[in-house]
């Protein structure tokens, strides 16, 4: 698919459709951008008033170019596009960009939506591409393409964005830091070219050392992983911000880009699926992006914590303080410093000061500038840290007085000597100073403010990827076979289907019988016998409603001696209905309430979801996806990521969970999503108790595909 | 008290003692800033060397200066302070300006300490006050004093810091937004001038409109909370930035300025006691002052939630989205907009565009730069809102293209007349630009990054004060009388006792006898009788010991029938120890495990500390705390503030619990925490349980002073 897309990074002429002079106008800019590269390839101008355009012949219309049309830039009004795409087409153009927001020209979101599908099909059947319309252009700095509203610096960052404007926001942040694009693709409405094609094509920019997705809709979450995957395994690590997942942006994106509202753990999921680092703000994109593209990235963990933190040196107390506060609040440590390390640093460093890390220098930097390359170099080559975050007042000394300004820029030189081999980060109070620009010029890091660092930081230390074990779903049905049913599968209620599925996928539920009495009476002796074969207590339960308990329909606390006459209230009140009779199942000791389910999601597909059970299930806002299929190291991990994990590994004396038993569960779920040898697109089991001697589900739900729009919590 | 500071206010004349030539030298910064000031007072240079120091004559000492010195700037070596200290206090000055940072001059910090109180000991008893040492200097505007390192703006915000750089670094951060200070008060070691005297002088400082505090120590907390207060009843907001609360920021406030480990909730509970908004980062103070100080601050809460919204407005849906997910990860809401304000609105933003909130002008701002300020108009005009937060490309058209700065500007002063009576803020990608600058000289706080302004608001955001019924416990013994205790005393264990004292507050727990036999046998009788006059199920336990359970000194389900045994076996394994019998408690269907108690904090005095109990009390990490007494009123809004207040209003169907029985115990633990009518420092009940026919606490336990080191979880 890949080579599809040549005609974007390598066209052999670009055509601005809708040329213009007027400075305010987009005409303008992309006239502007793509003779910047005439160097490299014919620019033809066309606009049907003809005349020139900063100082070039335009030429009236496609059909009067003295070449077959490449890539064609569309910044016409809709009216004009039929003709514009038709021309080209016929003459063999291979691409089209398209600028104009409202292919339609009738500003009904509807009718534009249909435009855009139209006039990407006409333009796939003509044998070429189409990116946009309604996008900001797209920037290419190996190709020397610059077609596009705005000013862009080269570097080293590629950004497919599916907002034009954060894009550019993006890039202006980018270049406090010297950073520049690689290439950036503002999508548009992705008629065509959508955000994944648009990433998986950067993997193979010679260009690009880190990508970046800014996106409101995850669209097919699979491919996307898929090509993000290709990206890290090129050593190219791919940050991800996609907002809209609170209520007010979950509207704001459903009006802007058409994307239902996104939840948080789904793009959790997917991120973690693909080795994707989430940022929340264009600014913290950037930042990270700058921590990644120094001379020495932070260690990439390879465990799912981060193998080790940051050594902090302030010349401030306080500063080191604030530092350490933030960076464990965003979850990176701040360890203690090895005592030899510490020796070394009371070399130059008075004794009072704190140097067991946070770093103060307490006055000796100011004392002697060469102490805050003394310290950096000490901390860098002790074994807990991989990366230096040094703040406050460095920086500054060179904008104070002109006599340390050279002496400063010394050091600087120094510290950049440390960044060859470690992970450096310079907060200075004096961030837009000499010295600063100096340290960047080398390729480190500089933050204005102490959060940006942090959150730079934070948003630069990816995980591994961790993808599903295989990223299309199979489609055909599993082996049912492998999984035999015990059960009798006579009920028809949505707790007894459920149940019998995941009973055959091996998920034990307290010992039940369920029948469906054809008139009063019948099945009252199966159902003793029951009671009888099960031993202890039992329950009987109406699960023919959905709401039994609110109706009365279960009775707690019989025997065999007993349940018969409690069949017969039941069946008295209610009819020949379906009733389950059940073990009644006490609570082992330690015993955890958990939630164990999954759903198809519209964009990730199979989605596994755990949670910390029970009736304060809502309550306690402790659960994580992934996508399924999962491993059993992967359901483990999924366990793990739970805050609840704590209480499954025996709290305050308690056993530890049988934590086989509860991976069993979890992969029967994954099976029954992934399998397709069912119709449910909606599973959960709640609570699923899990102890030291084993886990056992206690309820259970679902939704099947033909019924997906009646969702909803049942039983 | 606060006329002692006048001296430093409105001193006769300034003496920098140490003035110099070098402009790397404290002695050049001090001197420089003084000679601002000469055409308001005499100043005078002194340094033993005597010369020229920045053209004015220098005088070899104290003894020399012809007048009276009044205000003494300490800038000289450890070794000189006592003779210039001697000097000074002998001919009259009332202030001292300590620098100097180890007036021992060893290096050592017990010795520096000593020497520092020593120095304020003696200052004190001359007659004056002391600044420092080891701080920075002050700067005051409305005085026209800069004694300190670097170069102050004049402006409003009023700053009291525990560490100098990190004042200077709020200083430089204040001048992009165009704030400066009324006054910055360095308080260093506080050897005489603590930060509470200092920030109460503040509401005395015609300039100041917005006081600030940087802190690592809270101090006399409630000393703290009632300068602040004085400062609130003047309408003036009090920003408070207080770090160290993580593991390594506490490990290096301990070593900065010997501050132990702060609490966060404490830190809250001061802060809300005396209505001060907390922040985290220099640049979020910054920011928050900056919306404060704008012509009008953001609508300040009546009630503990924030009443009104925020409006966006964005010419991109992205930013839109991204604003949006901010403001509501902070907690604060982004309304829906009044129909009639999105019919307004659609009047010039195209229909397909999202305007109910965010508002997306989707290229009708770019069409007619006018409608930015049309748009602002229309939403603050909304009654969900009260603040409009503008985000992304206004700003940069004039930056862009020299036609459009002039028209950008009129719709700047646009914004400013909405700013005259509703809060606005503004991010602007060219936050560097001329029209941000003249929407800053305005007043209007414009922010470089979206979450710059969202921190910022957040941190604007105080809520009003919610002191205590008074600041000072009361050192009387309480009314003992009142609160009758219904129960014997018998028992010496710390459970029996701790249970003795609440029951005789009122607080219910489970029937009980405690009994210590005299010897085996003795009490058995005593014992079968209560447990028939409980009636129920019983439990026996060794209270004696604190590990009762882990000793197998439990013993459950008894009756009366068969207490005796247990009590039998009991006495025959541990011999003639404290028994008690109790009632066994059955959990209420909806019961809901509380933890209430409290302790007499280091800074904060009597603590009332609420949270979700039960064994998952530690990994729930749900509590709260709040400085006592508290009213009833206060009990319960200190309930609301666990996220558990929602069970306790009934979940999933369960009756309410009985708040006034629930507000009974807290209130119970106040008084005794309070009352000084015991010798406890500490006191924990878990778990309380609340349901809707009452509260019961299930256990107990408590720390005496005389035993305060011997602390931690009993029973």
């Amino acid at each position: 698919m890949s080579g599809a897309l040549d005609v974007f990074t390598a066209p052999r002429n670009v055509v601005v459709v809708g040329a213009s002079n007027d400075s305010t106008s987009w005409g303008f800019w992309l006239a502007r951008g793509a003779l910047l590269g005439s160097d490299r390839r014919p620019v033809y101008l066309v606009n049907s008033r003809g005349g020139q355009v900063q100082g070039r012949l335009v030429h009236g219309s496609i059909s009067d170019l003295p070449q077959e049309p490449d890539l064609v830039v569309l910044a016409v009004p809709a009216s004009s596009i039929d003709e514009v795409v038709s021309e080209a087409l016929a003459r063999g153009a291979r691409g089209f960009l398209g600028i104009t927001a409202d292919v339609s020209g009738t500003g009904d979101p509807t009718l534009r939506a249909k435009a855009e599908r139209d006039l990407a099909a006409r333009i796939i059947a003509g044998g070429a591409r189409l990116i946009g319309p309604n996008c900001l252009g797209l920037f290419d700095a190996t190709a020397g393409l610059s077609l596009a509203w705005g000013d862009f610096a080269s570097g080293r960052l590629g950004l497919v964005s599916q907002s034009g404007q954060v894009g550019l926001e993006i890039g202006e942040l980018a270049k406090r830091f010297g950073i520049g694009f690689s290439r950036f693709i503002s999508v548009g409405s992705q008629a065509d070219v959508g955000i994944a094609e648009a990433l998986r094509d950067l993997a193979d920019d010679p260009g690009t050392r880190v990508a970046a997705l800014y996106m409101e809709d995850l669209g097919d979450a699979r491919e996307l992983v898929a090509a993000a995957l290709v990206l890290r395994e090129r050593g190219i690590p791919v940050l991800l911000l996609h907002p809209g997942t609170s209520v007010a942006g979950a509207r704001a994106a459903a009006s802007h880009t058409a994307a239902l509202a996104g939840s948080t753990k789904v793009i959790d999921s997917v991120a973690r699926a693909a080795g994707m680092s989430r940022v929340f703000t264009p600014a913290a994109l950037v930042g990270a992006a700058a921590v990644l593209l120094a001379p020495t990235a932070p260690v990439v963990a390879s465990t799912r914590t981060f193998p080790t933190g940051v050594a902090v040196v302030s010349d401030s107390g306080g500063q080191g303080v604030i530092a350490a506060d933030l960076l464990e609040s965003v979850g990176i440590a701040v360890p203690l410093l090895d005592p030899s390390t510490q020796a070394v640093l009371h070399r130059f460093i008075p004794l009072h000061a704190g140097v067991a890390n946070p770093v103060d220098l307490a006055g000796s930097g100011e004392a002697d500038l060469a102490n805050y390359a003394r310290a950096v170099v000490a901390v860098a080559a002790d074994p807990a840290t991989s990366t230096v975050l040094l703040t406050g007042y460095f920086g500054k000394y060179g904008v104070d007085s002109q006599e340390l300004s050279a002496r400063e820029g010394e050091v600087a030189d120094a510290l950049v000597a440390v960044a060859a081999g470690c992970s450096v980060l310079i907060h200075s109070m004096a961030a837009t100073g000499p010295t600063a620009a100096r340290l960047r010029r080398a390729g480190l890091p500089v933050f204005d403010t102490i959060e940006q660092a942090t959150s730079a930081l934070a948003g630069a230390l990816c995980e591994p990827p961790d993808p599903p074990a295989f990223l299309t779903p199979r489609s055909e049905p599993a082996d049912r076979s492998a999984a035999p049913s015990s059960e009798p599968l006579g009920g028809a209620s949505n707790y007894a289907q459920v149940r019998a599925l995941l009973v055959g996928r091996g998920v034990r539920f307290p010992a039940a019988l369920t029948v469906v009495p054809t008139h009063p009476g019948s099945d009252r002796a199966a159902v003793i016998a029951a009671a009888r074969a099960i031993g202890g207590p039992v329950v009987l339960k109406a699960t023919a409603f959905e709401h039994k308990t609110d109706v009365g329909g279960v009775i707690l606390g019989l025997t065999a001696d007993d349940v018969g006459g409690a069949f017969d209230r039941l069946t008295d009140q209610f009819g020949a209905i379906e009733l389950t009779v059940e073990e009644q199942f006490s609570y082992p000791s330690g015993a955890v309430e958990l939630l164990v389910g999954g759903r198809i999601d519209r964009n990730a597909g199979p989605l596994l979801v755990v949670a910390s059970g029970g009736i304060f299930a809502e309550y306690l806002l402790d659960s994580t996806a992934a996508l399924a299929p999962v491993s059993r190291v992967q359901a483990d991990r999924l366990l793990d990521r739970l805050r609840s994990s704590r209480l499954l590994k025996g709290w305050r004396g308690a056993l530890p969970a049988d934590r086989a038993a509860l991976v069993d569960v979890v992969i029967a779920v994954s099976d029954v999503l992934v399998g397709n040898d069912s119709e449910w697109t909606e599973l959960e089991m709640n609570p699923v108790l899990a102890w030291s001697g084993g886990a056992i589900a206690l309820d259970a739900w679902g939704v099947r595909a033909s019924n997906a729009q009646a969702s909803g919590r049942l039983g």
